[in-house]
């Protein structure tokens, strides 16, 4: 069994990558809840559903968010009505939040929505959220602080950040399954997903740290950071805002000794020796998803 | 200035017509909450958003519920899901609810939203919900104690009910602009709302039947009752099963001395002298609405 730490795009891409070259239900992801938000009533967890949707087929692989076939007939009335629609809820997608509400509301816990959504879009992987507790994302900036998505969506992640904070992680617990599903895994992911706020929040949680670190020769960790730069989002914004090289050995510093394999892009090959000094394993690949042979090839580095 | 005590259809229908005869902005109607409901995380308010789409000419007169030109998306998908459905929420509603929800959630009160509503589509009836607290309708059956719309939508209105219980009305508290309008009215209207579920809801808010007793000569009712039935809905099934007559004698007797003028159809025209007995006044007129001619007629009867 193989537990996958996981944020969004790049832990859902990497997820499918695994999926099809293993029996997907020998793979579980520990998810992200950090940027997890009330909106409009509705309980929204981004993360989980990014990969839910990668999973089944559903996202959107041309634009790189949100459904194939989404229509926005709610926002636009919501926009006409004068109300807040910068974060943009497709029709279909509403329906995954309308559902996961209102099963929160009669007492069900987000791991147990998670696993009727995965059942009803027939999403073999176990997607585990790290706690069923309230965290959240918060963001130092010259604007005051803000909430993950207006960093993230309201202002385009284009300000400055000197402080990330996760609030409610030290009084969170993880679930049960989530601790059961780090310490089960032959081999432990770390996904290369945001490190700062999408993996951070997890390990961040009481007892996943510990937990890592006590499985550290199989912790194997993707970097997201591909010559210099982050495929997606700001990954290598806020490693430098933060004090960090933006490299995949900045990224490597900020794991510390959780990880024991770093799986690296041949764009990187000259900091491999770096990171060997530095006492991790390591393995060059491709690591760029989306071509068929750079896939298997990512996934025999990950999982062999 | 005029003041309606509304429930949902009937009450739409009425202030249409008055707001035809007159100008819209000598009309208030003090709207039932009793049936408003949290589902999927969203609060909504049938009767205060039936009549704002009526009066924003938005309805479906077709059917007599829901939007003209609405779509489905959200609850197809939501049924693909397994997601409870069986309140049909339409795309261009969910707006609505999403509005709502997301300035009750900023503080807002549920009179402010209905302002801002009402201002966004060019309602310039004042809609006031009679109070800003929460109560809520419960019926006593033989399946037990049922919310509004599970007796309404899910069961169709269609099971025997012993009891009807506004829980939360003692202490709640009205609205000031609520009292206001009905203080400072030169009459106040009882729309031909279903008087068990519609109006009494409103009249159990404390400080309201005072208010109507205070002013009782002022006090114009329109029976909901015709030729005994209800043009729409159980208020005729809902009065026998509680005792009352089916007809607009049993209405009468169910307001009681809050009511000065009775307004009943033609078809009960031979009903005029047991309500005269009772020492109402009584007006005969065309009660059912929707033509041109009967409309005019209607109004005048209620307003002169």
């Amino acid at each position: 069994m193989i537990t996958v730490l996981s944020g969004g795009v790049g832990a859902a891409r990497l997820l499918r990558v695994l999926r099809d070259a293993r029996d997907a239900r020998q793979l579980r992801a520990v998810v992200n809840v950090g940027d997890d938000l009330v909106m409009h009533g509705l309980t929204i967890c981004p993360d989980l559903d990014t990969i839910l949707y990668t999973l089944a087929g559903l996202n959107n692989d041309e634009t790189g968010w949100g459904l194939a076939g989404e229509s926005w007939r709610v926002m636009d009335e919501l926009t006409a009505l004068g109300g807040e629609s910068w974060f943009r809820l497709g029709d279909r997608d509403l329906a995954t939040h309308l559902y996961r509400s209102q099963r929160l509301a009669a007492g069900a816990t987000k791991t147990l929505v998670s696993a009727e959504l995965a059942a009803s879009l027939g999403v073999a992987v176990t997607l585990l959220p790290v706690t069923d507790d309230p965290v959240s994302t918060v963001f130092e900036t010259g604007l005051g602080r803000l909430s993950f998505q207006e960093y993230f969506v309201r202002h385009h992640h284009e300000i400055p950040v000197t402080r990330v904070e996760i609030v409610g992680a030290t009084a969170a617990r993880p679930t049960a399954v989530a601790l059961a599903a780090l310490n089960e895994a032959e081999r432990i992911v770390i996904a290369p997903s945001n490190p700062v706020i999408s993996i951070d929040p997890i390990l961040q949680i009481p007892g996943i740290r510990d937990a890592l670190a006590r499985r550290r020769t199989d912790v194997v960790a993707v970097s997201p950071i591909v010559n210099g730069a982050a495929l997606k989002g700001p990954a290598d914004r806020l490693l430098g805002e933060l004090g960090y090289d933006v490299s995949c050995v900045g990224v490597a510093d900020f794991y510390g000794e959780l990880v024991g394999t770093w799986v690296i892009d041949h764009a990187d090959a000259g900091h491999a020796d770096e990171l060997t000094r530095r006492g991790f394993d390591v393995r060059v690949t491709t690591t760029i998803m989306g071509r068929a042979d750079h896939d298997v090839a990512l996934a025999a580095a990950v999982l062999t």
